[in-house]
């Protein structure tokens, strides 16, 4: 444990450089904020390079313990490596992990979603009903630290496979459902060949079009208003076709 | 139409204090911003008192043609009366309606949510499947300009009614279901005697206690993460339970 009182550090520098998706992708690091999401990755055994914290505690003894460069800061400087502008707890820079194969599991598939709260919303939801998680190149980053932040510790709980387009999870024997706000089947009692690949696009243009798409769905509404949050359509079509609904 | 080139303009000023609660009580008045909401106000009726805009456009005149005043302004002037640090279209100072007496009808209750963008993401998800809407006291304010951005509309297609408690909820024949995180029934099938009062509690501690919940549901997931996001549990509770579906 070390105390650091300049934000001229190089360690707090290094550390606010990773909310630029640039810097992330050069240095393969990105930022863990909040005491939730810090104690998932704990958990799930990743060991922070670097832990800030204004109180010494159990989580950053046990950081420190597992090998991570525990530095204790004041309220100022944690404003700095955090995304909030009122940082709760602890801010731990990690490496981000490697990317699995995709898999034929049930598999969440962001395409071109733009908001970090949504994407980290859907990966919430993916673990609580069981997908894996991709995303497709001009998605928001998946490990953006307010996305990791809005996932409340999902990142640390699931499978992230890479794909880089839909024929990528067509291949692993998924039956690739996109969802759309208006149009599709309704995806209640849907009979599939294959676990889903659930695909959900941007927020303001859905999915781009619907080539590699096999099943084209949409959750059913009043009509009332235009759709449904990106994040929460996706979420109850990753809910309704859950495996352990329907087998 | 008329040209405000200057931030400290009386207009511009009154609209931006509306940021704050304390000005949205004292004045009855509030922000609604972006294309999409402010279309679905002027499609339901609602005449702004004042409509910001960078560009002189069909919902202006229109907006100018219901009564407004259209003030053509720049996009630093914009960006002051805006939520949002790089605003979308038009921004329009409305009267908040008075809410309406809760009825015999599926509603949707927000109990001590904190979160503007959570509480516009049900307000959406409530217009999506027929749900009237009501705040508790200690929830975010439900015409909260951010609020109102996040449910893209919703507040102007759905009837909000005014509760203290719910018991006032329960005194018109409402079936009061509060959602849990855990230990709940699942909502998948209930049979509810009369329509659901569908309560949604805090984000980080949930509903205070079960006092008044005749319910408890609560999604079933993996268990791999501890929750879902309240916005989602919310709209996956409602969407489970609507009218719809069951009858």
């Amino acid at each position: 444990m070390r105390r650091v009182t300049s934000a001229s550090n190089p360690a707090v520098k290094a550390a606010a450089a990773l909310h630029r998706v640039r810097n992330r992708h050069a240095t393969g690091r990105t930022l863990v904020e909040g005491p939730g999401p810090v104690a998932a990755a704990l958990e799930a055994g990743v060991v922070p390079e670097t832990y800030f914290t204004t109180a010494w505690d159990a989580d950053a003894a046990r950081a420190g313990d597992l090998g991570a460069e525990v530095l204790m800061v004041d309220e100022s400087i944690l404003r700095r490596v955090a995304a909030t502008g009122h940082p709760r707890g602890p801010v731990a820079v990690i490496t981000i992990p490697t990317p699995e194969r995709p898999r034929r599991a049930p598999t969440l598939v962001l395409a071109g979603l733009a908001d970090p709260g949504n994407a980290g919303t859907l990966i919430r939801s993916a673990g609580a009903f069981g997908y894996d998680v991709a995303a497709t190149p001009g998605t928001v980053d998946l490990w953006n630290p307010k996305t990791i932040r809005a996932a409340a510790g999902a990142h640390f709980a699931v499978t992230i496979v890479a794909a880089l387009d839909l024929s990528d999870l067509r291949a692993v024997g998924l039956t690739v459902v996109g969802t759309f706000p208006s149009g599709g089947d309704d995806p209640e009692g849907l009979q599939l060949p294959s676990p889903p690949a659930v695909v959900v696009g941007s927020e303001a243009h859905g999915l781009a079009d619907r080539a590699g798409v096999e099943i084209a769905v949409t959750i059913p509404t009043t009509g009332a208003v235009e759709s449904l949050n990106a994040a929460v359509a996706g979420s109850l079509v990753m809910y309704t076709l859950a495996v352990a609904r329907h087998r």
